[in-house]
């Protein structure tokens, strides 16, 4: 190969052959958002038709780099969870191409008008729904990433940059290779999804860096470490999902069988989602609930740690450290604790919870009211259960993640979340005193 | 004094007085955040109120802590125009106290219901606008910033710590002295709005690293320098105003009469604000309003650097060279060329503006739509001036500052701007399958 692995850049530093690939990259990107954002819904739902149609069409392909990364991962040594995470099948496919569906059928978000007003001196202010631009997406081993990550940002009309796990590099690369096809298809550019050609993990720092300015936002999908790091390190604003520390407040206004159902979905429907409740409050009030709560949890195999007065209940109760009350397990292990009525399991919220999903479960509507007024959490509940805290569940089709920050996005990021907004302002001649 | 210098903080690493401070200031503005996110609109509109009257009744101390600051800034060498910046007067002080006024009869924004749906599980889910948290204000000369970006703060339902400019130390101090007793008045923490108590730039670092994630978001108030330096430390989200090379490109449909109004307003009413135009784009077809254009910004003072065609109408026309072109005069200087229709005058302003605002003046419906749909701008006009790009202006009553970034707030940030949201669900005992 003749290509020099060294050039020179612009600002005459010597530039990487991978800051060179990743510069180009920014730049496709950045002029493919410019023509995403003009395009109709229309073509954007072709593309992702075409998608969806490629993606079923090179399942083989697909499943065949999906073998070659498996068995690269396993002569590593990777665990049966890290393997299933990254194992594509049949119906994993189908689900991937399923997903391309559910957000061709959304609405549009561009375009839509958020607020009109005239203003005295005659000029109309519209606030309207513009894409946000180019959206880097920084996920770990789950191929399927690559067809929802880079179709939701398409539907909000960004470009993406995906930069998936080095684990599952062929996989991603064989669905990006379909995901091209159908918005070539559709006559968008190809660069509107790009995929990071290069395993090399220095390329995740130059998206942190922001790709000279051609990057809008990062989300990472995937574990602690990573959000950490991206939350450490990037240089641009960043939709990250930190902790879940989920509560379930019972109050002596509960009536029984409905807190016993809520606490066991919240706990137990799967214990690894981050709206997975963490920490049971029982209302002093409610002393008659808190027995049988508990031995339903233990005989559904959950681990509880508990304070004095829920250790009194039940001697398998285990006890609770200080640490145990602001810990997300993300497994069958839940702290529980006696507290006295709606304020102080409030209170015990804003100091020990993440601001993710609280749920309360009470017939009382005062105490409903106050909770869901005054704990803050991105998403409230009354009498459901914590494990809604999700897009689909939202109704929102298809979300790239949650987000625990509170500028820009809160709580599910669906398509809506993807987009900016800009004024257009309709005058005939006005100018400024 | 007996206090130490240092003290062993919770981390085990030895802290400055300063950090220590920083570090309570962040502290009570957090917990006082908590009390403003459920403060009633009466509660906080009675603190406005009273921090207008205590402003009227502190002017003299004011005043006179005004003038120690200026003796200081003059014996410094300071230049005329940072001396105005500083000066306050008895029309400054009446203005800031009619600013907290304006500020208290906006819309309360907190509790407003920004969507709602059902679900298909009879969940109904809400969408509530609530306070941000606690908003950091790094501010340079202007001591009216403190009750300004306090009080805007304030009636957003969060908490703020501000940091004016050392040379406004003594200024920064009366007014605030004058805020926190209308919180006390209203009841209200004094820690809603804090005023860091030191000169030490330090203080400014302490807080883009976030106050031990005290702050939610940093508003820098202030000179490019400022704003370059928030951006390129900040730890925490910024709502930053970089620039605002504006565009005014008058179409072969324009009114001559329009045209000529529009442009020099867009250009000469204020040539140091954001909204000022900096470019002049004509189109070829209407080539016969370019001469009196150009002779009309001639003759009001404004110095011209033309492309080749302006050159040709006016020889008092400079040549304008490349950097011209995305240059942010903020003076009366303006860069003027000749574009091939809407279309050239699109590509021109997505590749050297900056996507603040920017305005077309044309009769032609088709071409203004076209304008406004094409131009990646936080703010695009037809037949209106540029330097309506104000918060004021747009009926927002008073606002923070002017974002050009994309995330969460664009364009002029006001108090609606200053918020957060968060979903509510109520239900009736459902759990996920």
């Amino acid at each position: 190969m003749n290509a020099p692995l060294k050039a020179v850049g612009s600002q005459g530093k010597v530039e990487s052959k991978l800051e060179a690939t990743m510069r180009d990259i920014g730049r496709a990107a950045r002029e493919a958002a410019r023509a995403l954002a003009l395009a109709p819904a229309a073509q954007k739902n072709r593309a992702l038709a075409a998608m969806a149609k490629a993606i079923h069409g090179s399942a083989a392909a697909i499943l065949a780099a999906n073998r070659e990364d498996l068995a690269e991962a396993k002569s590593a040594g990777a665990t049966a969870a890290f393997l299933d995470r990254l194992t594509l099948d049949a119906a994993r496919i189908e689900a991937m191409a399923d997903g391309l569906d559910v957000i061709r059928k959304l609405k549009d978000p561009v375009g839509t008008v958020l607020a009109s007003w005239r203003r005295p001196n005659g000029m109309r202010i519209e606030r309207v729904r513009v894409p946000l631009g180019v959206v880097g997406v920084i996920y770990e081993s789950r191929p399927n990433v690559t067809a929802d990550a880079g179709a939701l940002c398409l539907k909000a009309g960004n470009a993406a940059i995906l930069r998936g796990g080095s684990d599952g590099f062929r996989s991603a690369g064989a669905i990006h290779a379909a995901l091209t096809a159908g918005l070539v298809e559709a006559g968008l550019p190809a660069a509107a999804i790009s995929l990071v050609p290069s395993r090399d993990r220095a390329a995740v720092g130059m998206m942190l860096a922001g790709l000279d300015g051609a990057l809008d936002v990062i989300v990472p999908r995937g574990g602690k470490n990573l959000v950490a790091r991206v939350q450490m390190e990037a240089r641009v604003p960043v939709f990250a999902h930190l902790e879940g520390v989920c509560h379930v407040y019972v109050d002596g206004k509960a009536k029984l069988p409905m807190a016993k159902s809520i606490v066991l979905n919240a706990k137990m429907r799967r214990t690894g989602v981050c709206g997975a409740a963490e920490t049971l409050l029982v209302d002093r009030a409610a002393a008659k609930m808190l027995k049988p709560l508990i031995a339903m949890l233990i005989e559904a195999g959950c681990e509880i740690r508990g304070d004095a007065a829920v250790r009194a209940v039940d001697s398998r109760v285990k006890p609770a450290s200080e640490v145990d009350w602001s810990t997300e397990y993300l497994d069958a292990i839940i702290t529980a604790g006696v507290v006295d009525g709606v304020d102080a399991a409030i209170t015990h919220i804003e100091r020990y919870g993440s601001h993710h999903t609280d749920a309360i479960v009470t017939e009382d509507k005062t105490a409903a009211e106050k909770f869901l007024r005054e704990v803050d959490s991105a998403i409230v509940l009354h009498n459901a259960s914590t494990q809604f805290a999700d897009g689909g569940e939202f109704g929102f089709g298809a979300e790239i993640g949650i987000a625990t920050g509170r500028l820009h996005a809160r709580g599910p990021v669906g398509v809506e979340q993807l987009t900016s907004f800009k004024y257009r302002i309709r005058g005939s001649g006005q100018t400024r005193p």
